[in-house]
């Protein structure tokens, strides 16, 4: 990249607000915005499973870039899932349709954390052409890598699937709290690995997700899984990328993910976000925070909604707009778009 | 029943601590513990659906008694669901296995709102006699009558079963808030009058339940919910029986579904009960909160966490020990036995 790309990409909305300096106008991306809600995803994927779809380098660019180009958001996230690094590193599982990540054989025993070994570049090389062509394509937009945090892959490894409860994966977390640790210390390595090839491939920020650490108690996720999630976060900070960190239902435990390391704290719909700016601190900077069922409500709802997010955003330090979680399938297209119109028409709010 | 039995019922470690009274021991109950964990349980619905055996008599009664029989809880809850009334005033609906409640024709239009006319002890004869009856059988051990809350049972007749979004509900609320909260309006009607029939039955307590209302943002609960909550509760208010209000993932409406009228309030285990009391105030009376999963862990892990549980209760006016969601299906009966046999050797603590 030239100086000058790199100056541009540097001066980006969205970078600007992550370090916590007054961009030029309220960023906004969407978390799964390059999925099911476009047609052109659907047309793309079509006769391709979701997982072969994630390791097909000219795939991922172009998924990844389609929510760029139609809505015009200030952050491309690179298209894949969860489970990539473990299947990468040979892990034996599906995402089938409907259900999710399946594992066929669940971990749950001491023997089968040798399975879990490093990944390489080589175990992901399809996967990081994609983030250098990407970086190309994209040029001034950033585009955000991303992991799922330790305890969210154990519990897809634990449970074999995902899980209304996660009865098992706290099961294993009450009983045997050494192979917690070892497989969630695995987890750590993996999902810091892949962040860190990320990055170094061109990826200018990354998100780490915790999806089902809102189903812990505060004592329970400091005890069992901030460490790992720490060790995650601490891995890319040399790196000098912002870190964002979001999970659902996170109230009670906004804090300590904040205390992981992350940069960016990403906040579901449940908090008002001058609420976690007050659980967090004055210099918290936030990532939300629009529940997405709002997308289906009528479009004054919707931006009415989006100014009350923009004018409670102005409590922290830096704010990027975003849904309270991801992009619902059935959500059409277009009030993404009109909602990044009027994002990015509302004037940088002064911080109150 | 004799002045002596209503003394004693009256005097029971349940109902005195839902008066702000000190017990003799701290009483416990568990959600959902009349139910699947139960191998008695499951040989008697045998060949039964679960909707048809809601509605007979002695099906409910003995169903009522197996846990209290079993387990020596503190009170017993009538074996129900949150669509018995919906159906009993002629709702189309299922209760299909493995999925939940199925609602034929889901209502989306203020026509449909017709349907939904007031409950009647005629629609519930068979119901009512099985709580009449109960409250023969059981003597000094208090029943708690149970109903959906309004926002809840509106879920399920919008989306036409279970959803993890809930997003045409909350599209109907946010697109159409005359029809939504006539719709909240009907709700709250029968939900109050089940309630107010279990008590005139001889029900000594009310649960209403509002599962989902943890999805919702605490200024949509305000603004869609609370009032019809409020009138579910107002409904029973001179009838003089403690009325516990709970939800999963409801740390930020705590207050205000106490503001609902309730006089107990249902924790689920993300907010330690302490904290609770923080939210609620000092006056509070609490029921909760063990992690259901954790009944998975070993016993010396679980009454550990059930020990802690206890101490914080200690914060709160009165505190009902129960799990903070309900009894999961695998959960092994011996250890909800073992649970309830240590938490009434505990101490009643002194209030912290």
């Amino acid at each position: 990249m030239s100086l000058e790309a790199s100056a541009r990409l540097s001066s980006s909305a969205f970078l600007t607000a992550c370090r916590g300096e007054r961009p030029d106008h309220v960023p906004v991306w969407f978390m799964r915005q390059a999925g099911r809600s476009l047609p052109e995803y659907l047309k793309i994927r079509e006769g391709t499973n979701m997982l072969d779809s994630c390791f097909q380098t000219e795939m991922v660019v172009e998924i990844t870039l389609q929510p760029v180009r139609r809505h015009q958001v200030d952050a491309a996230i690179f298209f894949s899932d969860i489970v990539v690094p473990l299947k990468a590193i040979g892990v034996d599982l599906d995402i089938v349709p409907g259900t999710g990540p399946v594992v066929a054989e669940p971990i749950r025993s001491a023997a089968q954390l040798d399975q879990l070994r490093d990944l390489e570049s080589d175990d992901v090389a399809s996967v990081l052409a994609a983030v250098s062509a990407l970086t190309d394509e994209l040029g001034p937009t950033p585009l955000i890598g991303f992991a799922g945090a330790p305890f969210t892959l154990a519990s897809y490894l634990v449970e074999g699937g995902p899980s209304k409860d996660h009865r098992r994966t706290k099961q294993l977390m009450y009983s045997d709290p050494e192979l917690w640790h070892a497989l969630l210390g695995r987890m750590a390595r993996i999902a810091g690995q892949f962040l860190r090839l990320q990055v170094e491939a061109g990826a200018s920020a990354v998100q780490l997700f915790d999806s089902w650490a809102g189903t812990l108690s505060r004592a329970d996720y400091l005890t069992y899984v901030q460490p790992h999630s720490a060790a995650v976060l601490d891995s890319v900070a040399d790196l000098g990328v912002p870190r964002i960190h979001f999970g659902v239902g996170t109230g009670e435990i906004l804090g300590a993910m904040s205390d992981a390391g992350a940069d960016v704290v990403g906040v579901d719909w449940r908090v008002p976000l001058d609420e976690a700016v007050r659980r967090l601190g004055p210099d918290a900077i936030v990532q939300g925070n629009l529940d997405p069922t709002t997308l289906f409500a009528p479009t004054e709802v919707v931006h009415a909604r989006a100014a009350e997010i923009i004018a409670q955003g102005a409590a922290a330090r830096g704010h990027i707009f975003n849904l309270g979680h991801g992009v619902l399938p059935a959500t059409d297209p277009d009030t993404l778009t009109r909602l990044v119109d009027f994002v990015h028409q509302q004037p940088v709010p002064a911080r109150s």
